[in-house]
């Protein structure tokens, strides 16, 4: 059987893996995101090292954005306008094309965490769903009709503008492109920016939470009413807060009011906003199965 | 070469068509959306009255929503949940097949006429992208990797909850669902509520436009984000005030603010947002190539 190699590449940390499913994964090594000068020959050294397992048939990269995934784009595989130091407009699946000479799928983190958790997770069996992350970033990814959406680039869900009504919430939002998106309202940054503390040492029945959840429904709303998915996976580091997922299921249906009558936004939400079945390997995961579908296009 | 009949139900008018295409729509009948005891008996009577064009290999109905358009379903072919008198929970496909012998396709309105506008109009080429009406009430339709976008049931873009500052705008919305959802602050009966007068009553210059544009910019920003279309195209009366296009044109990358550096949303914008080429005819049009589907399903 054909091995892949996995690379995630997040925020704050890279995970290279060589397997073929989750219960099949033989390397894996973990090393924090500077820049691509380190974190590119990292990755090629990992896997070049690991040569004793067998050849890796081709690789799949899950990166953060914006990206360029469009194949058919002379900047196919970069990493784009990235705020983060050294990465924008970085050729990141050309430069490991090059160096392993194997095919390289790429897409974004969220898209390809969405396709680890429709092969082996959360989402086995839909067509059409939504995989978000709510941590330090609020990022989107979605399949549509059986494929991964990217239409005219990919989505960025996490910068929704939601309502925001100041009255209530005075906090103007930190996002350094919006200020109160839906991510400069309640991603990490801003639950940290709003009590002074991480979200990581905050009491269940801290109000932010409440905050958080708030936010959260009304761009689930959003997002129900835009893609009409069968299902929300949230995942990331704020919703490792578990209590969040009563709350939000509680709240999403009320701003919809009945409009979409589908037990899914009722009696069985419980299935229908749900944690992703792979935890926080979906990312790694996905990129394992980008890399199959990048060793057998159609 | 096979016909194929189309029906186009809208929350006003009915219209029912003959034909393969623009250019061959051999007959055509327009009648007001009464009820559906009334409405499919006269849809049945036009069909059957022009059997000397030869017989019709299928029909297409585009329909107001919400309706069950998953052919899977044991409801397939049905309008739900509408307010609109008599329609609630009517097998509208099935009575139409059940009369004409063919297959029939079924959508909603706006998912029709964005395959319209795919086919034979501004959508030509794409495979991602979005049909917005704006008019009494306003809905979106979207095709996403090629094909019409479904999900858990349809897309209900008119209803999304948009930032809404009440302290600069005090019009509480008039959605009876929402309050103050997109449709509740911008659609046809929010502009005559704002005003006191019919929209197309209005001067050009009358402040609501710029009220209507903000909401409606909005709203484009946040499908952008969630869906990432290739294109948007605006129908409905509402967006026969061509002036609009202009003034969404300039707001809809403002809320933006470069994140999604593309084209699209800068110097190419008028070819990213634009009105539908076949005009006022893209549902029923639509509903012609949704029965040459239901004529010959892969």
């Amino acid at each position: 059987m054909a091995l892949y190699g996995g690379i995630e590449a997040g925020g704050t940390k890279i995970v290279c893996a060589i397997g073929t499913d989750p219960d099949h994964i033989y390397a894996e090594v973990r090393f924090p995101t500077t820049g691509p000068d380190e974190v590119i020959p990292r990755a090629v050294a990992f896997f070049r090292e690991q040569a004793d397992l067998g050849p890796i048939a081709a690789v799949g990269i899950a990166a953060f954005g914006p990206i360029d995934p469009d194949p058919n784009s002379p900047t196919f595989g970069y990493v784009t306008t990235t705020p983060k130091p050294g990465w924008a407009h970085t050729d990141f699946a050309g430069a490991i094309r090059r160096a392993l000479r194997v095919p390289v799928g790429f897409d974004t983190d969220v898209n390809t965490a969405a396709l680890g958790e429709h092969r082996w997770g959360a989402a086995q069996g839909l067509n059409t769903f939504i995989y978000l992350t709510v941590g330090t970033g609020i990022g989107g990814g979605a399949m549509v009709n059986g494929k991964l959406l990217h239409g005219l680039m990919h989505p960025e869900m996490g910068h929704l503008r939601v309502p925001h009504n100041l009255a209530t919430d005075p906090f103007p939002g930190c996002c350094s492109y919006h200020g109160d998106c839906l991510e400069g309202l309640c991603g990490g940054p801003a639950v940290e920016a709003r009590t002074g503390k991480r979200g990581e040492t905050l009491a269940e029945d801290d109000l932010v939470w409440d905050i958080v959840a708030h936010y959260l429904s009304l761009a689930l709303a959003d997002y129900i009413l835009v893609l009409s998915p069968q299902r929300i996976i949230m995942g990331g580091g704020v919703m490792t807060q578990a209590h969040l997922f009563d709350k939000i299921r509680k709240m999403t249906p009320l701003h919809l009011n009945n409009y979409i009558d589908m037990p899914q936004l009722a009696a069985a939400i419980d299935r229908f906003i749900v944690p992703p079945r792979l935890g926080n390997r979906a990312g790694v995961l996905g990129a394992i199965a980008l890399a199959e579908i990048a060793a057998n296009p159609h």
